[in-house]
């Protein structure tokens, strides 16, 4: 998870997304570099939103996990959460200069499944609503 | 259009997606750099997939509408397509050093709409698919 392209620390070229909680809920804050932009440069492309929307998501059914468990973060055995199914609706053009704020929380968990709604706002405005499915899975 | 992070010729630090024609379908074929990992160092990101999946479909609708008009891709006035939602399931890890391939269809036209099926594979085996509803958008 390390060298994740959209959360890895480790990953200079990454999105180096981190997440945190509040309440029961995930937030994160993000800035956009210029080579971030989509179809206009003043705009965040479509793809760096889903990778935001999918990484918060699945950190906070990770972190959930674990909190469930009693158990912190990154302890054997490992868990992790796989993307099955990622359905975003881009509401409104997302301004690269603005901070990126996240918020994620959980619609439902059943068996290894689990169901994140996230929003991904700048400027105090929604901008972006995403659905995650993630799938538990668990190694050493 | 140029800057696009996902398929933007000029963004040095982007993806760099090239779409084709393929008959009525477009085709693509892109490589990862290691950069590109997603939970672990072997696969593809999916917030990538997702990426590719958006550009590669809109890519289609917008060569499309100019092939309809019978005007050149880029010729005045400019079309494009903005992504209104973004839908993709994993069925299975990418690897992460093999071709990716893309392929998309245009299933429905509708006014400004227009709904793109894509799939994605590598080594021969569907990846992932993706529906991406995008809304056309024309400037000078």
């Amino acid at each position: 998870m390390h060298h994740c392209h959209g959360c890895g620390a480790a990953n200079e070229k990454g999105l180096r997304l981190k997440s945190f909680w509040d309440g029961d809920e995930a937030i994160a804050q993000w800035r956009a570099e210029p080579h971030h932009c989509g179809g206009t440069q003043e705009n965040l492309n479509g793809g760096i939103i889903a990778s935001l929307i999918d990484c918060h998501s699945l950190n906070l059914a990770i972190a959930n996990a674990y909190r469930s468990a009693g158990r912190p973060i990154g302890s054997a055995p490992r868990i992790g959460y796989v993307t099955a199914n990622l359905n975003v609706s881009y509401l409104k053009p997302t301004p690269l200069q603005e901070v990126i704020a996240l918020r994620a929380r959980i619609r439902k968990l059943e068996g290894r499944k689990a169901w994140v709604d996230c929003t991904l706002s700048a400027a105090g405005v929604v901008r972006a609503t995403g659905e995650v499915l993630g799938v538990r899975v668990e190694w050493e």
